[in-house]
């Protein structure tokens, strides 16, 4: 299939390379020439603008940082809405807020076109190995349309219902994360602080009720898991200044639907203070630096 | 092996069924009568106090509500202390503060008896089933020692160190439950708000990295898992006011030791809230009414 | 002075007849053509659009529920800037985000126009008396020419340094605000719970370190202070969705800046709390209703 | 008049001083025995003990840290209770929970003596000048019978109503304090982040909604007062640690009768993490430091 790209960063390169991998016929755009290089070596054809990109495409996939560039890449005079055919779907990898995919996908429904939000987990390793959970909105018909592009990408397509809900599952979901992870944090380092051995301790949550993805996969706690971030001074993983930007969808998206988050609002300002102090590139889990007494030895 | 057992409440009775279900013989007290007289006529032998309930016994076991109850059930004239031969262990399985747990040890070892804190989770359920976690401080010899006695009662029965370790894992374990269970609700009730299935986003959320207990177990939105309580109008389970008391003792550990527990404070204060309304007897899970609009068809 | 006035609502309308009063010569516009009529039967004259309003204006003034409408009038094909006369100022006393004041200041600069952001406090009764606060935003050369108009709305001047800085300090002032009524609020009901008299904690208070605003001039427990909203059932005063609006600035610019606000962002959940169960159009000091068990008399 | 004194510390000993002066003759204790000396130079007379202090006292008067101490030294084998005459009123100085206070209370009532509760505020400045300001609870006529002796020592007695009163203005007077003062934090590092002039932003505050004892008198900012601790460090003044004490017993009272306090749970987990880093001595507007990027210069 021929398809558009735009995006090339560090999940959009490689998502575009298991598309190539797939088969399919690839012209590519980023704001990067070198990014852009990088993809035409692998097989892709370099477009000059998300319009160029998206001229002869039968799909036109978008992987971008935040909503204002997706509206720019869009609806630009060079945008993809000036160059695509009717009737091509428009799937947005990007994370962005529930209430921009509505707006986009009106825009974009107004000449003949489908969008759906498609956001990721996974990571950078899910987007290498091609193992991406796709959690996608927008019309069951277009979805059946766009899902086996998207199964190059990912291991898990899911539909969670209308236009904006693939935004609204990713953003629920970190909300939860981001408050377990900072509780676990709380939990581990209160832990420390009565006397008990930490590997003994997430020994015991990880089979009792306390069990989390944030204790049982990623615990905060030097040493515990090892292929944990944590056991590695908090390199890698998904940094907490990524966290504080979908807490920010989560706490803004709130606000708009007059929701109270307690304890989302609370663990966004635990990442910013993090964040404020230095450690916005190290991964979220090292929040829990913010409750123990000495990590100078971790 | 002859025990003696003191507090035969919800948790404590079908504990000491067990244990006579294993062929041990139980002595058993409790302030109700008619408690003491079911027990008997499962076969346990009725004591006047803890005192005579301790006078023969080879282990003793005592699961009350609060420290001042095991203080008193321990060091009162007629208590355990005054009855209990040298070198017989005690394990309470009440769950209290570490600080106390030490202070009873130092003063059961002063007469040669080792003290052990062995709170459980799994609920009266499991205390029916024989099924609870046992979670244990104190010495390994102590714990190797009256292992075989708590195998009666409990499918895992866990060493977590010295004493007042198995409370430290308890109060942890329960501290991040009751921020994780308070995150899902709010994570749930969010996603409702903004339009999605909360079956789908359950789903999700279970397959991702906001997976916990508190959202594959026994999420709190109504209808998500059949047999957790949110299905059934938050009837039976685990009372807000448990819930209350376990984040209060988590708070107070954590101020004695001068630690702090930024969500779990706040966390305490919305289970708070939602007590003060008239929902302390309601399961925990019920914590998600304080997110959303309109609860009144569930 | 010729002055061209935009925005006749609550606050608008009232500002606008004193500077009627004090013999300006007005044109005015607002979408309500209502509330341009009685403008117009005070001695103003109708303009049709914004632009119209500024073409003869020596000064142009602006009062607007938000950012989204301060931007239209402004730059709009039939906006301020379509009409105004080079090197006039304009003064904008909508409540806003500073970010959007720099980037609308730039825009006026452009065209040899100064910007100033000159938010109020005092409210209606304020507006009406003639007796706002002005929080004044830009140089001191622009100051000084724009406060004899503004002298006539209110009294009290105030230069908060450069463009922008009028928003923060009232951003600021109302971020203080949302947390010590929310703080009197919980420390009232706290006392009441305990069983003191209100009037005696207030009194107690109020002379010594608790003592602030929300306390000594707008206690929000009923009773205590004859002429605060709390005393007639919350009604009049400042709305909680306004006070919400607010913290919802400050939160928004604290993440613009990096900066941890972990009561605000509390503070802004509690009031949402309230709005979210229908108390929006309430006093913001209704917020003790959070904390009160039973106000079913007041 | 005889009194008996107990408990010379930094409060103690200047309200002592206050006494002699006032010409009233003392029996002082405390466990320092240099402490004593001190104020016998100043003209008491040591006691052995609690009891000997009271013996012929026609009034006693308390002032310890804790309502452990003040336990002991009222019902201990020297203490208080067992020396004391019929009829004579305890006040106790001390602040502590009002549970413990109702308690002490039935204690001394059962053998005919007053129990009252008396917290101060002012500080050690206060004590030395005599100027504090006291908060009692007990009936009427025990206050009026202690009144005269208190107004040697302050310059505001308060009645606040019956036995425990005292200690809940008190208590919720500082939860109050607690919060103002983090909450002034947060707005003035808010706006320092948002480029306006500290001083200015305090100058508006200060003469509009936001103003408060924290921000007016003891302004978190260092410059914006030179009294303040902030302009020298956050040296003397109230430190961390007692603020912490103080928020304990808020919290612990609010848990006691079932009362939620969102933001005062917060409150008390900021000041209790600047304590944990080392702060526990400084005044407690040093929590304007976990806000600020760059104390290095202050």
């Amino acid at each position: 299939m021929k398809i558009g790209f735009v995006g090339l960063g560090n999940m959009g390169a490689p998502m575009a390379r298991n598309l190539l991998n797939a088969g399919h016929v690839l012209h590519v755009f980023d704001v990067s020439a070198s990014a852009v290089q990088a993809l035409v070596e692998a097989g892709a054809q370099a477009a000059v603008s998300p319009k160029a990109a998206s001229a002869e495409a039968e799909c036109v996939i978008t992987m971008l940082p935040a909503a204002a560039h997706v509206k720019s890449v869009l609806t630009g005079d060079d945008g993809i809405l000036a160059g695509i055919a009717r009737g091509v779907a428009i799937v947005d990898s990007s994370t962005i807020d529930p209430a921009s995919v509505k707006a986009f996908a009106a825009l974009a429904q107004q000449q003949g076109n489908a969008f759906l939000d498609a956001p990721v987990s996974g990571g950078t390793g899910g987007a290498a190995a091609g193992t991406l959970t796709f959690m996608v909105g927008g019309s069951v018909e277009a979805y059946e349309r766009v899902k086996p592009v998207l199964s190059a990408m990912g291991g898990n397509i899911v539909h969670c219902g209308d236009t904006g809900t693939g935004q609204v599952a990713k953003i629920c979901n970190n909300l939860v994360l981001g408050i377990t992870m900072a509780g676990v944090a709380e939990g581990m380092a209160l832990g420390e602080a009565l006397g008990i051995d930490p590997k003994v301790l997430a020994g015991i949550m990880n089979t009792s009720t306390g069990r989390c993805w944030s204790s049982d996969t990623y615990n905060p706690f030097p040493g515990v898991i090892d292929a944990a971030p944590s056991s590695r001074g908090y390199t890698g993983g998904f940094g907490t200044d990524l966290m504080l930007k979908d807490l920010g969808l989560a706490t803004d998206a709130a606000k708009l639907v007059r929701q109270p988050v307690f304890l989302g609002a609370l663990a966004q300002q635990l990442y910013q203070a993090m964040s404020t102090n230095g450690a916005g590139k190290l991964d979220f889990s090292s929040v829990i630096r913010l409750y123990r007494r000495d990590d100078a030895a971790t």
